[in-house]
């Protein structure tokens, strides 16, 4: 990967588990979600802002491959890039570690939308941030 | 307990289940709420009607005993009676069955809040409703 | 999509709701999973007894669309089939439906895995069972 | 409060909120567990290891009081102190705030229990380290 990575770190709770042990599947999406949170926020936007504009984020597909178990107390870090910036769409690649082993890799999609979930393009303004980004 | 009982089953999936093999206690909150729900709706109440009237309610406190635990594909009866019907609050107590066994018990006060959060009084056709619940 | 379907409903409650006032977009796969533990039940498996003669299912990979939002107190429509079985593995695709409009589409793959989260061979009955949702 | 104030901080994301635009009720109770396990780190106890060891903690009863909503990217601060050390048992009060106000507080009992679920007292190493926690 070329272009800025954004880096997070999770730390693994027992409401991030299930009863085989290990990081229940559907939580590795909400590490996603924090991650791309704080990118927007890195970049110096504000979400509540954005929303009050009009402007907000939908998911809009994820793909995501599952390469290794997570366990409690165990402390991920994320690895986060803008991959596309298109007119009303945003592409993240996210690859996550534990310690030094890769363990997930996803891309993910989002869609601008107004209030009344419409797609809407992006501003000029966050489409110049996400742009700087690319590399 | 008399008065009306309301009765729920819910079953668990590995989603509510935790490391060590058993329903994650934060889990039950939400049971709760679905059970409330539900009564809510078997009351002839519709929660989005409520809400674009700008009645809604949120909880005050809980008080909730873990008796033992519950597994992954058990089967919980969830036995709920409004307990008391304040001026701009309204009591749940709820039992939580396994099989025969008595597994979880639970005290929540809701509040009746407008738009911006604010306790207001039930309307009338609510506690009549709710009252008549009580025996 | 020939084969067999499996058809499950799961309403929405608040905690499968976001402040943007939809159904939060890791919740689906709470539900993929909720379906697949039906479909599982529904060929006569029991998931707890697989699990004692050291069978296991990991989710390996998803890749879901989300097309529509959904809201509080919708009842969905998960309608899934079995398309693939490998040696080890087994492929899920699923339909969501809201009312009659398609909201959400997903395929998954599942890994049979041991103990020691190795992937091992289906067993004969398993491949037998899943094959015969094929067509 | 006397006694030693373990503090932690939780942000919150959208998977946290709810269709009401606040931080949905039985969420609180995961960051009371957050705290919690950040707590026994803190006093040098690895839980994984206490784990292997045959010690375990359950929860026994929660009493929670929410006093004001929380929104989306707040930062929550939790200040929490042993607050009693039983034969078998530990508890916890905590009290959350949102910049200054506080808008949660609550006592949280657990419970240590052997492999089997049946309860067992604190070894003398855990007993004496959270006895300092209590002034």
């Amino acid at each position: 990967m070329i272009g800025r990575s954004f880096e997070h770190k999770i730390k693994i709770y027992y409401q991030d588990t299930d009863c085989e042990g290990v990081v229940y599947y559907a939580n590795y999406l909400t590490y996603l979600e924090r991650s791309r949170m704080e990118c927007l926020e890195e970049l110096g936007f504000d979400l509540k802002k954005l929303k009050e504009k009009g402007i907000l984020f939908v998911v809009a597909s994820v793909d995501i491959r599952y390469l290794l178990p997570a366990y409690l107390a165990d402390i991920l870090l994320l690895k986060t890039y803008i991959t596309k910036v298109g007119v009303a769409s945003l592409n993240f690649y996210c690859e996550i570690y534990n310690k030094s082993l890769l363990i997930n890799k996803s891309n993910v999609t989002l869609v601008c939308i107004d209030d009344n979930f419409k797609p809407q393009p992006l501003t000029e303004q966050l489409r110049d941030k996400f742009k700087e980004c690319l590399q």
